[in-house]
Formats: C-alpha cells, structure tokens, sequence
C-alpha cells in the first residue's frame, strides 16, 4: 500500500503536554514498522521523564524552542535539532516558550509500546 | 543510548537526484529501527521508479513543490505532504520547480534494504 496525505487534514487530540495527531500508522496507511506523528507541546508544557522499553524514538524539530533532558545531556532544542531516544533511555522534552508551540515530527519503530512514567 | 544533534552540523552527500544527508542511522547514533535522512530533490531532477522490497518508507515535505507517483495515485506533493511507501510499492518523486530544491525528510523501516529500479 501506498498513500499521500496532508498533515494540516489530520485532527490533532490533546494530550498533557500539548496536542498530538498521528500521521503514518496502521490505521492511517497500513504502516507496520514505523509511526509518524506531529506534536505540539504548549507554552509552559511539558513531557515528564518516561521510558519506552522496546521502542526507539526520533524528534525533529519544526519551530519553538525547548529542552530535552537524558541520561548523557540537557541541551536547548530549535528548528533543525534531531532528538534520538533509544528503546528504554529515559527522556523528558518541554517548551521553553511562553508563546510559542513547540512542534515537531516524531518518529517510533516499532509503531507501538508502552510508555512507562519514571 | 540517546543523542541529539543538528541537522545543519551533518554534511550533503550527492546522490543522483540530488543531495542527502543520514541524521539518523546506527553509524550516526545507534539506531536499528529507523532511519532518518534530509533529502533534497534538486530542480528538474527525479528519483526514478524503485522498489524497497522489504521497507517502509515516509517521506515529510519541508519546502519545493513536486510530484509523487506511487501505483495507486500521481499526486502533487509541497510542505505537509506525507507520503507512505508499503515495503515493495514502486513509487518515483521528482521535483516540479526549476529553481527551488524539494526539500524532505525521509524515514526508512527497518533502516537498511536493497533499492531496486524498475
């Protein structure tokens, strides 16, 4: 299967650090390997530290800036930062902004798992 | 492991259709699930009708304009467009500008497989 769509055709649904709206997944295209989403975390938001135990995960950053902490680092995020997380790294992102978005594509292989709070 | 870096710290390589750059990989940051390149589909150049046979492949576009044809649809493609590739669906991307670059963001899964040209 193929398919082409447009992200600003997708709905976003709110989550606690902001809204989110799934692009590539095996409802949306069939995809079995990979999930694609955008996500906006709102002014002032944040994504507390969690793990996915067997899921590797990419951000890429669209606009806004943010934080992202891990094990190794506490580094400052903008447009064009590209965020890797393995399967079972413990991660935290929020905005930094108290105006902007911060809105990235993020990417997951396998396309599901759990998410576990720390 | 868990990393984070710059898209514009990573260097263009030439391909045929253009310029690339692997952000993530597991040269680049450990990967084994994923994939992430930056591709630029230069003015009036194509990558031409190819299969991967066993990947999934998401193309997000940042800038340009361009044409995607998979077997099902021939559809124009600029900033938003998603494109979803199923593992063996031929598909060929081309730019449609004769002075801007098309500019994507590529997701490949599992990160490596033959191309194979049709």
């Amino acid at each position: 299967m193929a398919k082409i769509l447009m992200e600003k055709d997708i709905q976003f649904e709110k989550v606690a650090w902001g809204l989110t709206k799934e692009l590539v997944n095996y409802q949306t295209v069939g995809a079995r390997k990979v999930k694609v989403k955008i996500t906006e975390y709102l002014p002032g938001h944040e994504h507390k530290n969690h793990v996915h135990p067997g899921q590797e995960e990419v951000l890429f950053v669209l606009s806004g800036i943010g934080m992202t902490q891990t094990r190794e680092e506490k580094r400052k995020i903008g447009p064009g930062s590209v965020i890797f997380i393995g399967a079972g790294e413990p991660h935290t992102t929020w905005n930094l902004s108290d105006v902007e978005s911060l809105r990235v594509i993020v990417i997951k292989a396998p396309p599901e798992d759990e998410e576990v709070q720390l």
